[in-house]
Formats: structure tokens, C-alpha cells, sequence
């Protein structure tokens, strides 16, 4: 990406082992974020463009000289932050924080929305899945690098157990996952705020139970209609701008939860008295550690339990990634497939 | 309270019964708080004035037909907020969200600092205490009514437990009583930010392990090298200005919990990438709802284990309450014990 709306694909110098930690994987399946939009419409001209993608799988061609658990061949996910899975931040699960982890397309990593990857610390970062390149299943692995983890996350952090009352703001592929994940959690009641027909059926078949397309304030009162009128004691905020935001303070109950997951396209926000405080409400979440969750979430996509892979609704080559960003911007695609 | 810096005492009608479900109350102990201190730096020209005080200690004089728990005579605790304690929220332990309570000093409901109260609800918002009026335990009994469940909702929303590392913001009484909470919740290390020497000695005595008088820049690179660099996973905001909030994120360990009990004396704060979600913070806290904690504290208030009482280093007479705020604004008395 050179600016907001420049998307190009260039011929870059194949990535190379550099470090004994790394790995170079040939990506298989790449895809666009919901996150990928917002530089997509706000970063300034960059010289040289940044590289994009941070979701993929693929498989490993090389491996550094002290890459233990990985070798020639293997099909990785990699999840949408490297990491070195030893640190304490790691151990804890926080790997989002990794003490000597980053993010693809920076400090000199590439990004997964190409051929091939450098990654770095491989050991901590990839995850092994025992399927072939051709496996139907790659759609739904590779959501594990993001979109389905942060979905997890955010039901995690907003404390969903068995018989919770969620609503999920955003009817993306992270408020989806949301739902798919409250529902794996134990939710009885999942209301999912979204006004597109075709993404929010797909949010009932993961588990909604009622559907808000009302924004604002008349969404605020459907929600506390369907809700005793007190409002959802957790609500996860899937989207990342101010509105939402001031959605979700609007639907939470008194002593709730809002877990965020959309990343935040604003800095300060309502949290005073009139917002949080007063009513004790609880802000948490952030960027997943999608790596965290990836073992926990594994097996029930290896046998089909789950299918979060349903949120590709459209598949391009690399050399059409520019179309991609264009038809998730206008809504047209929910979620975009990339195959190098 | 008539405006800004202007507290009088004044003849006000006596209260009466007004609902069966009243008592009438002869106020033994009140106190100001410090965020009594709010109204005062900032309260427009009110028109009559605004009753204050919302913690007392007293003795039932009278009662509605429809109290039951209560008899003429009995010494009563109130806490700060008035409550049904039948509700929804009342039952899960919200009583500051209770449907059909309030607060004291407001729709007809007077304040602490007087002689006599009528209390609405009386069988859900006073706790009986086992002792005499006059009782060397009042003062410890009397912090019960907020500050002592306010430091204790502090580090309960921070999720405090058994060899815990935190950080109390704030040297004031809800400061330190959020210290000896702390301490009671088993917290092993225990970081006081406060430079009133009296007060961290106070705190110190309560069982903070650490204290650091810096503030700002200075004060964030103090605990973090108290932390191991990382910073503490439970910061406890006891103050309410956005320089102590500030603090809180910048002390505060990647993952960890801000518990805010001081009353927000801003709307907006920074809540974006770069101060919560990119570290996964949570941000928790709001009003105590003293009530639900009484009973887990007054054991400990009753057999002598804890003296939170101490928090009180001058006592007046109603008369002299203007004092006491003034005392209290200018740091000269930590916390001002009313006789009536």
C-alpha cells in the first residue's frame, strides 16, 4: 500500500533466511482484513509502500539452523503477530506483547499478502496444522490467524460462560467469529448489531439468536427491549470507531462488560461518569493473541465442528489484491480470499 | 453547600416519616470526603443550597410501619448510596444501580452532615451494628459507610488476591484504605504513589510494601523500576483527575487492570491503541457499592483486626464543618470526623 486507496502488487526480492530463528514459508492462502480498510482509507503517501497482509498460511520451504519443531514441507499458520513463545508476556498468553515479537510488514518483515515470507523466531510463532496443501479445510486454518482468535478473544475477555446474554456490534468477519465463539462458549442469547442481510444470516447460522439492523439510538432501544430494557451484561465492539463505541456503551447493562476488538480509530473516548464509571461498566480486550488461542481452537475446525472459513465470499489471485481491498471497502465482499 | 468554596450550616426543618419504608435516623458520626473536595473547587451558585455528607453512623429515632428489620435504638451504619436491596442489581451486588435508590443530599433526601436523616428504604440500606453509640469503634464503623467498601471495591474490580502486585494511586483516605484492602486480599507488594509523608506512613502502617512520591514521567519510571520494567498488573486510581488516570495507564503492566474508584472528573480520556487496547488493558471500577461489603467487612472492624478509623486525624463539631472542608482542601486534615 503506497497511500490511502493505492494498492499495488510489485515484484519484491524473494525473502531469504536471516536469522537462525527463522523460517521461509511459500504462502498459500493470504486475505484481507477488515483492519487492512483503515490505512486503506487514512495512511498518507508512504515511499515505498508498506507491505500488507498479516494472515496466511502456507508451507515451510526453509528453516533457520535453530528451528527445532518445524522442518521443510510442514503447512503453518501463522498467526497475525510473531512471537517468541518463551517470554512472559508469551507464557502468559499475551503474545501480542511478546517481550522480542512484532507485526508482519514492519521493522523489515514482509507481509503475508505475497509469495513468500521471512518469518522471524519460527518456532514460537508458527503453529503446524496436519492437512495438505490442497485441504478444503485451508479457508477456515487460516481464519485462525486472526479473525476467528480475535473473535475468541473478545467473548474470552467479555467473560462469556454458559447461558451468557451477549450482543456483538459489527457484523464483519471479527463480530461473526465473536458470534461463533460466544455460542462455542455457552451463550444462550447472542444479538448481533449489523444491517447487512447477507452477513448477518450468516451470523445466525454461527449462532445469533436476534439480529438489530437499528444504529444509534434507536438500536440502543431494540437492544434494551430485548433485554429486560437493562441492557446486555456483555457487549463485544467489533469494529473499532467512535460509534460503535458509543453503541456499546449505550446497550451494556450496569456492571457489564464491553470487550473490544476492533481497533480503535479514535484515541480518547467517554469513560467518565455518564458513560462507564457510574454504572461500573468494565472496557476491556485489544489485539488478540491469535497464537494463544490457535491449539484450543484447532481440533474443532479439523472436524468440522466449526466453519469459520464460511467468511470468504470471494477468492482472488495475488495480482487482483487491489479488487479485493475495493470490494471489502464497498461492502460488496464480506471477507477476501487471496491464492498466490 | 451554596457554591464553589462556600459551605454553611444552616437550620433546616427536622425530617419526618414520610414512607412506610422510611427510618428516621439522629446522625451520631458523619465525615467529609474528599470527593466532597469536587462540588467545592466547582459547584455553579446552587439556590438553597445543596445538602452534603453521604456517610454516617446513627441511631434509629422512628420508623415506617413497614420496616421490619429495624427498632428505635438500634446504632445503624448507612452507606453512601440508598438502596431496596430486593432488586436485580441489589441482588447481584450493584446497589449503586439499584432501580429504586439514590443518593444522599438529593430528591428530597438530605445529607450526612446534620443532625437527623431520613433514610428511604431503611431495611435495605442500613446495616445494624452490635455496639453503643458511644463506642471507641465508630469512627472504623463510620468508614464503612464509603471509603473503607470503596478501597475495597477497588481492589476486588482489580481482581487482588493472594500474592498480588499493585499500585495505589492516590494517598488519600480511599487510597489508603484501598492499601489495607489490598493487604487483606492477600496482595504481596503493594506500590503507594503519594507524597503527604503523614499519609504514606499511614499507608505504610496499612501494609503498603513501597512507597514513591514522584509523580508523572518520574513517578511512571519509579514503579516500573520496582516492576521489573513491565509495570504492575493491578493499578488501583483513587484520586479521579486525568493526571492520576494518566498515570494509571502509564504504570500499569501490559495485560493488566486499572480500577478506578476516584469519582472521574473527566468525560473524555485516552482509551485508543496507544494507552488501552494496544497492551490489552482493562479498565474497571465506578461506585462502591458500600453496601454489599459491609457485612464481609464489619468482622474484622468489630474483633479489632483492622482500624480503619485511623483515616480520621480531626474531628469538629457541626458546627465547624466549613473547617473541615477547608481543612481537608488544604491538606492540613486527611479525612474530618462530624460531630453533631
Amino acid at each position: 500500500m503506497f497511500s490511502a486507496g493505492d494498492v499495488r502488487v510489485i515484484d519484491a526480492p524473494d525473502p531469504v533466511i536471516q536469522q537462525p530463528t527463522d523460517a521461509l514459508v511459500r504462502v498459500v492462502q493470504a486475505c484481507v482484513c477488515g483492519s487492512d480498510l483503515h490505512p486503506f482509507h487514512s495512511m498518507p503517501v508512504t515511499a515505498g509502500g508498506r507491505p500488507m497482509g498479516h494472515e496466511f498460511v502456507g508451507v515451510v520451504e526453509d528453516v533457520g539452523t535453530e528451528v527445532s519443531t518445524l522442518r521443510r514441507g510442514d503447512l503453518v499458520i501463522a498467526p497475525f503477530a510473531w512471537s517468541d513463545g518463551t517470554c512472559v508476556f508469551c507464557r502468559e498468553g499475551l503474545h501480542t506483547s511478546c517481550l522480542h515479537g512484532g507485526f508482519w510488514g514492519a521493522d523489515g518483515i514482509g507481509g503475508g499478502q505475497a509469495e513468500a515470507v521471512r518469518v522471524p523466531l519460527a518456532d514460537g510463532t508458527l503453529v503446524k496444522a496436519p492437512v495438505a496443501e490442497g485441504s478444503e479445510l485451508l479457508p477456515s486454518l487460516l481464519t485462525l490467524s486472526d479473525v476467528y482468535g480475535t473473535g475468541y478473544h473478545a467473548a474470552t475477555k467479555g467473560g462469556v460462560g454458559q447461558g451468557s446474554t451477549v450482543v456483538v456490534i459489527g457484523d464483519g468477519a471479527v463480530g461473526l467469529m465473536a458470534v461463533l465463539s460466544a455460542r462455542q462458549l455457552g451463550a444462550a442469547r447472542i444479538i448481533l448489531m449489523g444491517r447487512h442481510l447477507d452477513r448477518t444470516e450468516l451470523g445466525r447460522e454461527f449462532g445469533a439468536t436476534d439480529v438489530v439492523a437499528e444504529r444509534g439510538a434507536a438500536g440502543i432501544e431494540k437492544v434494551r427491549e430485548l433485554t429486560g430494557g437493562l441492557g446486555s451484561p456483555i457487549v463485544i465492539e467489533a469494529v473499532g470507531h467512535l460509534p460503535a463505541y458509543e453503541q456499546a456503551v449505550g446497550v451494556v447493562r450496569a456492571g457489564g462488560v464491553i470487550s473490544r476488538v476492533g481497533v480503535p480509530q479514535y484515541e480518547d473516548a467517554p469513560v467518565g461518569f455518564g458513560s462507564l464509571f457510574g454504572r461500573n461498566i468494565t472496557l476491556t480486550g485489544g489485539p488478540a493473541p491469535a497464537r494463544a488461542y490457535i491449539e484450543t481452537l484447532l481440533p474443532g475446525v479439523l472436524d468440522g465442528t466449526v466453519q469459520p472459513g464460511k467468511v470468504f465470499d470471494l477468492a482472488l489471485g495475488l495480482e487482483d489484491i487491489p479488487k479485493g481491498y475495493q470490494a471489502m471497502d464497498d461492502r460488496s465482499a464480506l471477507k477476501v480470499l487471496i491464492k498466490p
